[in-house]
């Protein structure tokens, strides 16, 4: 679904029917002035989203950017201003902060996440446990907010886990059989121990998950093969440990609680008196 | 959109263009046996979805429903086992969990808000800030949870903002034209004051928001008004604060934040071995 | 389905693989000037769609309306006049006419009604006997001819029949299993006689629809209950028996008729030579 | 449109975010049996289509018809009986005579004219002023009535109207135009004169349109024309003039009322006690 | 699908979840100039869609046309001009060249074909043999090619095959089953011996395909029929052998070919450096 | 666009407002029992989709298939058998080979360059020169022919063509711009000498495309580099001078022409009499 499909869908859901109290207030052509303003301290993302909902409901709306995608924004700060038939502003209102607030959540999440990161070489990853029919501005909203996306589905990148593992008899046969016909993308396994690693990298992986690893067989998982290999782990980080994470020295650090477990940022659309 | 097309739709964004693990390791017509099972504690809600993800994948999975929506889950409690095509198991996994860990989340917030009113005749609202395009699946969670909807979206009630009310020039003429053609939809109107408030009821709406009034101002309004028109209050509201003003003997407390700022519960889909 | 996209579903059913006539033909750029003209007296609905029709074909038909929505016709009068390539205004005749005559037509019965009820206080509703996917704009056609509409649809008011009293039990115990969950709707329930309206208006409900009860009993049932409760009749009501029913005094009387045994009304399109 | 997405179309319109009587009263599997009984006399058309919007809802609702398309019903017949659960069958009922009760009318308002053709060997033949999205259910219910289609839409014939006409220079140049290319279609001339229907005939066309001809011009036209063209005539045709058109020998009569300005045929659905 | 939507999609097909190169590579604003050239002979036809696509990806792309529809290009000969920021112009550069190529490819073939039937009455037709969902663009190709358009589907002719006839008796009662209710379409009929062809045109078809029938054979067809009834070959044409068709005299010469096994045309885009 | 969704597509493409041979012949409930069989030797593809467009007709087609993908066919081989009502088998046949026979040429070329480079360790590749909408069919048909598949769309793979290259300044800036971000992607860089190789080679490239290189340069590309990178030729191969730039020992040879310019394979549905 295309970001102006995901609009013109998440305005029908909203509007339905009609917008009875427009129809029957017939506020006619009144004109209004509107300003998103802040309400707590985070991370911008989906400016532009808001301000595409904002003219699929009326192309003549007149929207103003002060704040962009990535700005850090506090209480009572200005993010945009809407001009135009004020009925409109209305219909609009709720749908555009529905997609700021929550693309600005995990922007705000990630870029908390991120910053712990900051002098390590580790990059923080999201995953795929996004919301259905948002990966694409979530993702987006991950990137706005200093993290990497991991693959986007299940269609640009071999990743094997343990139930395919088992199925091809072990982590060699599976990377043969994927090499075999796989011309195009990069294979990622999964692995619980130092042995599963080690067969891994001699298959010839890309990228190796260590699943459930305590920080020492991480440590030394990097020590061992992090020059010949990419490493990643996931699970259970958040923004008070992913510093010691990191400093095992892991290539990558995936998280998804940053796209399932925010909180959406306070925003709120004022009308000017 | 329908719920099966969502479903439809969700796995489209994760598919793409195929999988292609599944493509180049060629598990065939391997079988297996899956698990979906909670990792902590919370209310179920979106177990017939997840049903409905896999057999949209494959309609030979079969799925047999351990814990219904609504159940109380604790660590390691089996909610559902899939049996089927391994693959195909694979390729709902994801999209399963993103729909059933956002809405137990949504159900369990709103479990703990809604239990702190036992005893009370407040009942807790939810609000139109949902996820785009996921409305109707995080209302139905908030019914799962114990809450109860407001409107769904700008078509099935009359909501008068202090915008609107400007215009029309004041609360009475505001209602007076919604009067004159509106024959179907009750009216709400938000207003600030207990003047406001006397204006409101002797226009004859259905209901009013009280809108940024403390307790004490709340108390005086249930008191005078109360027996007369529906009371709301809206914003601020948590799980600690919410049995305090619930004493004020307000009709709903709505609260945004059970659809835009819940936790997903923890489920993992476990393959037995 | 939008307006904007049943035009759209419209002129691709007409044109289906393509207007064989101008394929062949090939007139080019050639220009003409058109004029849709009343054949018959009556009450405009539709010329709004009219003109989205011509400029969905071909967006640099110049379109000049004459007379809107409302306006009461007579034969020879011109609607709107329609300049630019003569095979793209062909194109978008057939279609134009198809939505403006059936809308003037609904508006020309509406309109015929509703004059009847003039100094009453009885208003004509519509229901949802309308056409398939064409309810929104049939419904609006109806306020254009004076009506006042019902519910839109399921989903935008209770309405309790004869066949959900009998599954809860009886009027009291239906309105119960409402008034526990529902915070939205108003509620309607159909009543035979005084009796079960006397059940109604106890059990707190908003609109009782008085099913084939005769001109007595409805002066009756308005006597007793009209100030607690609105009332509406409908059925068999025609713009000759309509002013006989209001003045029992009945809040709304409904009619299926205007929507769905209406004569088009005539109109044409004529080049100018 | 197909009429499978016709039928979902038409239901999502009624139910849009749900049927909220049946949401909140919560019937659960209580199981119902109804009948569609005819109210008035006339001829079915659309009881298979009633029948798929009832599975449309709930495929599990039984279906028993007794009537069929063509059948001529009277008051209190019974068309069909659906059973199952009672919700359903009241959340498909309205969509299901909405189509019902207009297709059913269009087959006895042209059963009513084409009657009257007996024993002549003039066809009554339907036009392209159709409800926008249901031309392919009315124009079965045409056919259903006795009467016989005329082109479907722009794409299957080509048809020179007198802007055509005058813009290729003149009838002549009109029809070597689309000699020229057209290898499928047949060709269709409006003319409004003897001396004009002498030179499409020469021409070459297969059928010509006689616009506003007198009945004495008809028959001459006949006479001179009919056993080398096929001759049609359109306009102001109703159940009781028909005969005396047909009278004149035409091949085809075309009338736009029967599928603009028909009454709905009585229908309804009622449960039984 | 009308082509506009053809074109979205064939854009999202190569899309998918976006523009990796461009999203990592980041080019910004950056302007280019890009030039489509022919890099073999042939016949050009999609000129206007390779338009529309690159317009579809930004409409901020400006396009210059210098080869038209139906102009004969050789290598190095400059198409189009394409004019904005580079990274769109290689979005659409792929789909462009997809569609121009194809429908060159066709136009070339088919001119070959036409070109060799000069000075004959006879004309090349097309068949349904398309590449699904391509049909109009592909007719379309067939006619700048110099050929023309066989029905476009199921619905625009009659076509009794043998299997039909069959099933009806014979080919005389097959056509009155058809002429008893059709009075919209051509019928033609499919025959392999004269006696067939001589029970057709009695029947009163239109049009007869000789199947399978040797050159003597169609030149007796031909002579003793030509005159009442169109007559067509299909089957086995090459741009070798059609003149030998064409000098029997029949009327139509159909070709699956042109349209399935057709060469692409070379065609590069070439940015200026 | 799915594979159900492009056979409904297709379907209505051909089937527009109805299949008017088969509604005014009305075979009715009249059986067939029919059989696509090959009329030239080469290798299927597609037998599966010809199965579904068959059942998207009608569910209750019995169809047997008694070759698979990837089999090799000869004139009058049988294919498959398809039962049941004999009109709608009828409606599908054309779709079906529509799909069928281009599909079965993509694999027949594949398969015919293909076989050319055994016992080398040179891969064939496809390209995105494919049909638009049908590429996911016919990557398929070329890995059904024993081909390989290159990247699908935009979206999965990261590919640096000159124009990129100049817009970043140089190779190794590119390439550095793409691994600062990107972390999912394999990277592929195209070039046109040996100096270009080197560069992409110690930026740290996964494959590099050798453009308009003479078989000497190749050859010296690989004995230089192929141990460290992937190698891709493309643009001019034949199944004749296939072998011999195999003989190089590149890893990949492209090309165009086995999705652009195939012959369809000749296969036809015949009835059993």
């Amino acid at each position: 679904m295309r970001v102006n499909e995901l609009i013109k869908a998440a305005l029908a859901e909203d509007l339905g029917a009609g917008d009875v109290t427009n129809l029957y207030l017939d506020l006619g052509a009144l004109l209004g002035r509107a300003f998103m303003v802040a309400k707590a301290k985070g991370v911008l993302a989906g400016v532009e989203i808001a301000r595409q909902v904002f003219q699929a409901v009326d192309e003549d709306l007149k929207v103003t950017i002060y704040r962009k995608d990535g700005d850090v924004v506090a209480p009572k700060d200005e993010i945009m201003r809407i001009e135009g038939k004020a009925s409109n502003i209305l219909m609009g209102e709720r749908v555009a902060l529905n997609f700021l607030q929550r693309m600005s959540g995990i922007a705000t999440l990630t870029h908390a996440m991120s910053q712990a990161l900051k002098g390590t070489n580790t990059k923080l990853l999201d995953t795929r446990k996004t919301t259905p029919l948002l990966r694409h501005l979530e993702k987006y909203a991950v990137r706005v907010g200093g993290g990497y996306n991991h693959r986007f589905g299940l269609f640009d990148m071999v990743m094997l886990k343990e139930n395919h593992i088992r199925a091809a008899g072990d982590i060699t046969a599976a990377v043969q059989r994927i090499k075999a016909h796989n011309t195009t993308y990069k294979v990622e396994v999964e692995v619980t121990n130092m042995q599963e690693l080690d067969e891994a990298v001699a298959a010839g992986v890309d990228r190796v998950m260590l699943d459930n690893m305590g920080l020492n067989s991480i440590r030394a998982a990097v020590k061992k093969h992090g020059d010949k290999v990419e490493l990643e782990i996931s699970g259970g980080v958040t923004p008070k440990n992913i510093a010691k994470y990191a400093s095992t020295g892991v290539h990558y650090i995936s998280s998804g609680a940053i796209t399932h477990s925010y909180q959406s940022l306070d925003i709120s659309l004022l009308f000017e008196e």
